[in-house]
C-alpha cells in the first residue's frame, strides 16, 4: 500500500451509513428527494383493475404500469421516453490479470458505441430511446462526437490491490457526473433512465463493492466476468479477499467503500441512480455492475430504492444477491452477461408496452364488455 | 350423447398418427414442409462468436437469432415483420357452467379488438406488427372492418360434454382458415407469425385436447381460466374427465381429439402454425390455448416443431406440460394469463431486438476491438 497515496479515511468509531450524508453533495441529494406520490395508487389501481381484460391477467406488465404511474405521481402517466447513459473508465486493478480482456478494449468498445456497431447502440436505434456516452475515466482519448460527454476524472482509478481506487474528491466528483447526467435526461423530458457502463475489470470492482456493502464472501458474489477461466475466477476472489481485509480495519461508510474498491463509472452511476430519485424518474438498472452501483446508492440513501426497476437476472451469481438484499425482482431472465446497459435497453420494449396498455387500453364500460358474473 | 348428431369416428384398431395424414388437407401440408436449411449454421454461428461482446454473453437472445436466421435459410435474415392472427369462436361446453365469464363476452372483445381497445390492438400499434381478426366461428354477427376476415364455420362449437364439438368437415374448414392466413402473412412479406386466439370456454376445450394427446390427468392440466373460482375449477376438470372417458373408446387420432373437443378457433391456430412451417416462416407461440394448438400441430406433423418459439410461461397449469412436452423454453416469465396473442406481442420486440443485433452488430475486426486472450 503507497502510503503517500492513501486518501484520509475516515475509522470506523466516526464513520456509518449516516456519516456518508455529511458529504456533500450526498447530503444535499438526500434531502432533495421527496417521498414516493402515493395520491393516485387508488385511481391507478382502480384503472387496471378495469381494463378490458380478465382481473389480474397481465400478471407483472400490471406491476410495472403501478410503479411507473405512482412514480409518475399520475394516474394517466407520460408515454415512456427513455434516456440511457452508459459510463465508461478503466480499472487499475486489472494489473492483477483479473480480466479475460486487454484494458484497451475499454476505449476501443467506447468509439464503437459512438460508430454505431456495439449492442447498446444498435438498441437504442431500433427502440428509438436517447443514448449518451459518458466518460468518466477511460485510459485514453476520444475524439468528439454528439453522443460523447467528456467527464473525465483520471485515466482510470488507481489498483485497488495496492491502494485505495479513488480519492473521495475523485469519487464525488464521478458522482456528479452521474447526476448532471440525470438533470440532462429531465431537462430534456425523458421519463426513464437506463444504466449502463463500460469498463474492462469492473465486475472485479463490482464483486469487492457488493461483498463490503453486504457483508458476504467475495466467493459467492464473484464470477467469470466477460470470459475469464476458471484459475482467473480464483485469482480476481483472492485479489477481493485481500483488499476487503486491508481495507476492513480502516472503513466503515458506504461511501469510503464505493471509492476504496468502486469504479469512476460505477460511482457515476451511483450518482445517476441517485438523480432519479431526486428528479422524479424511474431508473431501469441492467445487470450486475448497474446492481451493484444501485446497491451503493440505496445504501446511502435508502429512499432511492422505490425508483429502481430490474430489468434481468445476469449470469453473474453476485446479481442475485444484490437484487435479493433490494427486494427486486428482475423483468426478464435471458442468461445475459453484456453489460452497457443491453438488459436495460432489452427490457426498455416492455416497460414501453406496460404503460401504453394501461394508458391505451379500453375500460369494461368504455368497450361496452361484460365483466365477470354477469350473465 | 345426441347419436343423430355425431359424426362418424374411426375406430382405435383403424386410427393413429398416421391416419391422421390420410386427411386431405393435412396430408398435403404435410407433405409441403422441406425440411429446415442447416447450411447456414456454422456461418450463422460464426458471426454470433465475431461481434464486438464477449463470447456468448447475449445468452438466450443469441439462441433466438440463430433460431430465427437458420428458419430464414440466410446468414443474413430479413429483419423480423410481424403477422398477428387472432382466431375468434365460441364453444357450445359454455352451457356447463365452465367460463366466469358470459359467452357474450367473445363477441364483444372481437369487436373491442377492431376498435382498437385491447391488449393486442394496443401492441399492435406501439411495436408495428399487422394485425388480423378472423372470425372462425363467433356466436353473433360482427359487422364489417379492414382487419376483420369473415371465416365463420358455424356459430360455435357443440357443447363437448354431450356430442363431439366439430363435424371433421368442420374442423378440416377451420384449419383450412389458418393455413390461408399464413399464406396470406407470407404473401404481404411478413417474416414472424404471432398467434393469438379469443373464445369464451376456450381454456376447458385446450385442457381436454392436451389431456387427451399428452395422455395425462385433466386434473393437472386444468387451471381457473379467465378467473373461475375453485368450485367452478372442479366442475371443469369433472366436465373434461366424462368427456375423455366417453370418447376415449371412440377416438384415437390426433386430429379425431382436435375436433372432439377442441374449438374452432384452436383448429384454426393449428392451421396457422403448420402454415407457417409450410411457407417456412418461423412461429412465435402464445399462451396456454396456442400451446395446444401447436401440440395439435406437432402430433399431427412433427416437421412443425422447429419453427416454434414460446412467447412465455402462462399461469394456466397445463402451458408448462405442454412447453415441456414440446421441448420449448419460454422467454419471458410474467405471470400473464390473457391469450389473445398479448404474450407473443409483449415478446415481439425481443425477437426483433434479436435479430437486430445479430445482423447489425459489428464484428471484432470491423470495429477493431481486441477479442478475450489478446494482450
Amino acid at each position: 500500500m503507497t502510503k503517500k497515496k492513501t486518501p484520509p479515511l475516515s475509522t470506523p468509531e466516526e464513520t456509518g451509513p449516516l456519516d456518508s450524508l455529511l458529504h456533500p453533495p450526498v447530503s444535499w441529494w438526500a434531502r432533495e428527494i421527496r417521498p414516493v406520490e402515493e395520491g393516485f395508487d387508488t385511481a391507478i389501481r382502480y384503472r387496471l383493475d378495469h381494463l378490458t381484460k380478465p382481473l389480474g391477467s397481465l400478471g407483472r406488465i400490471e406491476e410495472v404500469a403501478f410503479w411507473y404511474s405512482r412514480l409518475h405521481g399520475s394516474d394517466r402517466p407520460p408515454a415512456p421516453k427513455g434516456f440511457c447513459a452508459v459510463f465508461a473508465a478503466d480499472h487499475g486493478v486489472v494489473a492483477e490479470g483479473i480480466s479475460a480482456y486487454p484494458q484497451s478494449v475499454t476505449l476501443q468498445m467506447v468509439r464503437n458505441y459512438l460508430a454505431g456497431g456495439a449492442a447498446i447502440s444498435v438498441l437504442s436505434q431500433i427502440h428509438g430511446f436517447t443514448l449518451r456516452i459518458v466518460d468518466v475515466g477511460v485510459n485514453g482519448d476520444l475524439g468528439t462526437h454528439p453522443a460523447l460527454l467528456h467527464r473525465k476524472v483520471r485515466n482510470g482509478t488507481r489498483n485497488f490491490a495496492v491502494e485505495p481506487a479513488m480519492l473521495p474528491a475523485e469519487g464525488l466528483q464521478a458522482m456528479e457526473a452521474g447526476m448532471e447526467l440525470a438533470v440532462q435526461a429531465s431537462e430534456s423530458g425523458c421519463s426513464l433512465l437506463l444504466t449502463g457502463e463500460m469498463g474492462i475489470g469492473n465486475t472485479t470492482a463490482a464483486s469487492a463493492l457488493a461483498a463490503a456493502l453486504l457483508r458476504h464472501p467475495p466467493e459467492d458474489l464473484t464470477g467469470s466476468g466477460a470470459g475469464l477461466p476458471p484459475e482467473g475466477r480464483l485469482r480476481k476472489i483472492r485479489v477481493i479477499d485481500q483488499a476487503l481485509a486491508r481495507y476492513r480495519p480502516l472503513l466503515a461508510s458506504p461511501l469510503d467503500w464505493l471509492f476504496a474498491v468502486g469504479g469512476l463509472e460505477i460511482a457515476a452511476l451511483a450518482g445517476f441512480i441517485i438523480g432519479g430519485a431526486v428528479r422524479r424518474i424511474p431508473v431501469i438498472l441492467d445487470g450486475f455492475i448497474t446492481g451493484a452501483a444501485a446497491l451503493a446508492a440505496v445504501t446511502l440513501i435508502p429512499e432511492v430504492r422505490p425508483w429502481l426497476l430490474a430489468s434481468h437476472m445476469s449470469q453473474e451469481p453476485g446479481h442475485r444477491r444484490i437484487l435479493e438484499h433490494l427486494g427486486l425482482s428482475p423483468l426478464l431472465s435471458l442468461d445475459l452477461r453484456l453489460g452497457e446497459g443491453s438488459g436495460a435497453a432489452l427490457a426498455y420494449p416492455l416497460v414501453v408496452s406496460s404503460v401504453e396498455l394501461y394508458n391505451r387500453m379500453a375500460t369494461f364500460e368504455e368497450a361496452r364488455v361484460s365483466q365477470a358474473g354477469e350473465g
